[in-house]
């Protein structure tokens, strides 16, 4: 089978992300991608049963610890960042290890941003094992943890020494979460690429099923994609904010609902389906699109219909998004497939049409 | 009276330190300083109630929280860090907003790793009020907390935007806080600057008198030194080290004795006068200048002789300090006062022989 590699450009930081099928069990490249000799693998008690013993075979002469955290977005917290500080300070790690996560994007948040403070940083490599983190967790360098009011408050921007996206750990995941994964992967094809939305649109259903090479090269593209922007725009202060496609309608959706209950992917898919909306009441993404963008995320099985919360209740979980300056909510809008724009000054009147369309 | 300003030169993270006596109560300075219209002050039930209100006052039409922690160096954990991240969440602060640090190097560290986390990174101000960290900890960016096992173990690089260091703060200081900082301010004559140590030696009346002249020479010389190493070697990979001198075996003392009994300047005094023995077992440093090291130090009423811990006890806790390389403790020693080098590969003998001498 086709291995894959993208190499992230950020200067002294760049690193490679390796794609393929069973990639973990294959010890040179796992003795070649991580330089630390001592590692703590930090995992959670679902994915650690299953994958962490083929790691830990492949690292075989580094000194390794592991930490398996408990699974779920409710333990995205500074109290979980405290433990794999603990954990590290129990095995007298130094400035030279290296934290590996092992586990989703909630695994590689926490455990990039406790590299980012342990001694106020060391290395960390990924080893995504969701569709969602290969796709997005894994570009970027962002890490860090929630607060009770606010999602993604606390952290740092830290870059992985290296990604190691084994796609065949993705046969144990859960058809739901699987899905949600599919939904970041359609917005890389919304916000930047149409040829890679007409590919999707054509292979969706050996995307759906899994099939290796299909997987792969979703993976591989959504990684060059989520690459180029990033590379262009690091700290995010321009087009990175195009990523957040849907997000700030699916941070109101997935807050309101309490995290956890829908999906980070699925409330995206959903809020992508308002920025549509949005887009089109503006006279900006013609209806044609609009509605190739909602057909194909209910050909994946992805819900379009966030919850009915309220457009007021909405519009205040909105204005306490990241993505607020100087109190305007600023916006992710469609021209057409494959062309996004950051919107600051779009008239309210359109957004409160489709809060109240969706929300009620 | 005269007011300093050293440039701290940092490329595009560049920043002043203006010294001077009261700074807090000039208005036109604090609106200059402060770019950000909303601001959340940091500060310790000590300092807080003395200097709050002044500086308050000053920032008149910014929008201003504030939050006191309790005092001291015992809490400066993890926890403090989220309750300064529940103040900037209950203040609504966005990502233009600015934490200010009012207090101590405590104070400092831990309102500078709370705003380089928050949202991955605010503004945050200085403004010092301890002769410490005046002249120390407002120099470098260094920012963190302790872990209960191990000192400064969680943190990041954060440079502040600006720091205000009004020496008037400094007439509210125990003498004994006022000394500890003393000890910092001799370091940087030892490692670096001969003629500034000739200074000491010749001012250290007026300067333990806290004579407002002789301070604000002190505290500019002494970020000026800071300054000029820290630039060299943002990231501590090098030269940066010197700082460090008295600090491994001061962290030694500070951390048998339970973090707080011996103040983190006093731990570094008898922590030089150790380098200073071992640098003249060495045949480095001669023992006229070894003396004259202990002397001035003795005569700013620092102890120079530390806790009977036992050698053995305290090669141990100097193994969990940071300035360990592959499990070698690496040391700033002397060749003379004013010259100092970082050295790992000396003969185990005379640490060994220093540690008896002065632990037992």
């Amino acid at each position: 089978m086709k291995r894959e590699r993208v190499q992230i450009e950020l200067g002294d930081r760049s690193y490679p992300i390796l794609i393929g099928q069973d990639l973990l069990t294959d010890a040179d490249l796992i003795a070649s991608s991580v330089e630390a000799r001592s590692v703590l693998i930090v995992t959670n008690t679902t994915v650690g049963p299953l994958y962490a013993g083929r790691l830990k075979q492949s690292l075989k002469d580094r000194r390794v610890a592991e930490l398996a955290l408990p699974d779920g977005e409710q333990h995205k917290t500074l109290e979980s960042i405290g433990r794999i500080i603990d954990a590290l300070v129990d095995a007298r790690m130094n400035r030279d290890a290296a934290v590996i996560a092992l586990g989703g994007g909630v695994i590689g948040d926490m455990a990039g941003f406790a590299a980012a403070c342990y001694q106020r940083g060391i290395d960390y490599i990924q080893v995504p094992t969701t569709l969602l983190s290969q796709v997005d967790s894994s570009v970027g360098g962002k890490t860090g943890v929630n607060h009770p009011k606010a999602k993604n408050m606390i952290g740092a921007f830290h870059q992985p020494r290296c990604v190691i996206a084994d796609t065949s750990t993705l046969s144990t995941l859960s058809d739901r979460e699987y899905r949600a994964g599919i939904a970041e992967v359609v917005k890389y094809g919304l916000i930047y690429d149409r040829p890679f939305f007409d590919w999707l649109e054509s292979n969706a259903d050996a995307f759906a099923a899994r099939e290796p090479t299909a997987v792969i090269y979703a993976v591989r593209r959504s990684c060059e994609i989520k690459a180029r922007i990033v590379a262009a725009d690091e700290r995010e202060h321009g087009i990175r904010a195009l990523l957040n496609l849907g997000h700030t309608f699916g941070h109101a959706i997935e807050t309101a609902s309490g995290y956890g209950n829908w999906l980070h992917g699925e409330a995206v898919a959903a809020g992508m389906v308002m920025a549509a909306d949005m887009s089109s009441r503006l006279g900006w993404l013609s209806a044609q699109d609009r509605d190739r963008a909602t057909r194909l995320l209910t050909a994946f099985g992805l819900s379009t219909v966030p919850p009915r919360i309220g457009a007021t209740e909405a519009l205040g979980l909105m204005g306490m998004d990241k993505k607020v300056l100087d109190g305007r909510v600023r916006l992710v809008l469609l021209r057409e497939i494959g062309n996004a724009e950051v919107v600051g000054d779009y008239p309210k009147a359109a957004l409160d049409a489709t809060l109240q369309h969706h929300f009620g």
